[in-house]
């Protein structure tokens, strides 16, 4: 059944591993930003820990999904429920890429500033949350293409 | 031959007031950032200035392209020549809304942060370029999702 379908898009292997990797990077961008830093008195970091907990459940939503039919060996090939998938998949990618830009602006006026605005020990958190936040990008944005690719052929 | 076109898509009326307001927007928001502030003090303006330089020659050589297949009523279907229009067009698309993320976050933080960061009449000016900037981003996705829309079907 693998072979009839483009790599990546819904019910695939690799769509799983995409799907997998948007949940990892996605959960370790939100514990490197919210575990022990203060990150709620920039609103940059507040709204990317938003969107990583929204981006969060989706991804491990659908990597069940797909786990469900990498193993009963029935992908998903409703056009409307692919539509979904694909408006929800580019919304997210947008906003996470907004997110993670935002606050690698902040980050950068922190360490170009004067004065003790940023503690290093924090920076370099907030650094790995918002790097972590790019791949997740990545990945959305890849899963959103090829299920995209894959939805005028259905 | 504009009925059997997807509007919006290269060689179309639509698809050239989308080019025009890319340029108009872009060059708004590049007018904004550089005239009589202080950008390049700051790493995401100067990101914003650079990114808008890109925009604004590829829009208006596109806009010139397009009024050229309405008025000779012959559009552009060679897919490669669309492959590439699609590529530079999500890239520029997404450096577009990379420059004016990272912009308004800095914009927000240093509205928030106390002592002298920003003079009241820059801020209203950063905050306006980077306005223009979203537009831009928000027709140059649109040009792009049309675009590859139609490369498909050729």
């Amino acid at each position: 059944m693998d072979d009839e379908l483009l790599p990546g898009s819904m019910g695939t292997s690799a769509s799983l591993s995409l799907r997998l990797g948007q949940t990892i990077f996605s959960s370790a961008s939100l514990l490197f930003m919210s575990l022990g830093v203060e990150f709620y008195s920039y609103t940059a970091f507040s709204f990317l820990v938003t969107i990583m907990g929204l981006v969060i459940p989706w991804s491990f939503t659908l990597a069940l999904v797909d786990m469900f039919s990498v193993i009963a060996g029935c992908p998903l090939r409703q056009p409307g429920i692919l539509l979904t998938i694909v408006i929800g998949d580019s919304v997210l990618a947008i906003l996470s890429l907004a997110s993670a830009c935002a606050s690698a602006g902040v980050i950068n006026f922190l360490l170009n500033i004067d004065g003790p605005h940023c503690v290093p020990k924090f920076c370099s958190r907030y650094q790995l949350s918002t790097a972590m936040a790019f791949l997740s990008w990545f990945l959305s944005a890849a899963s959103s293409f090829f299920n995209l690719w894959l939805l005028p052929s259905l």
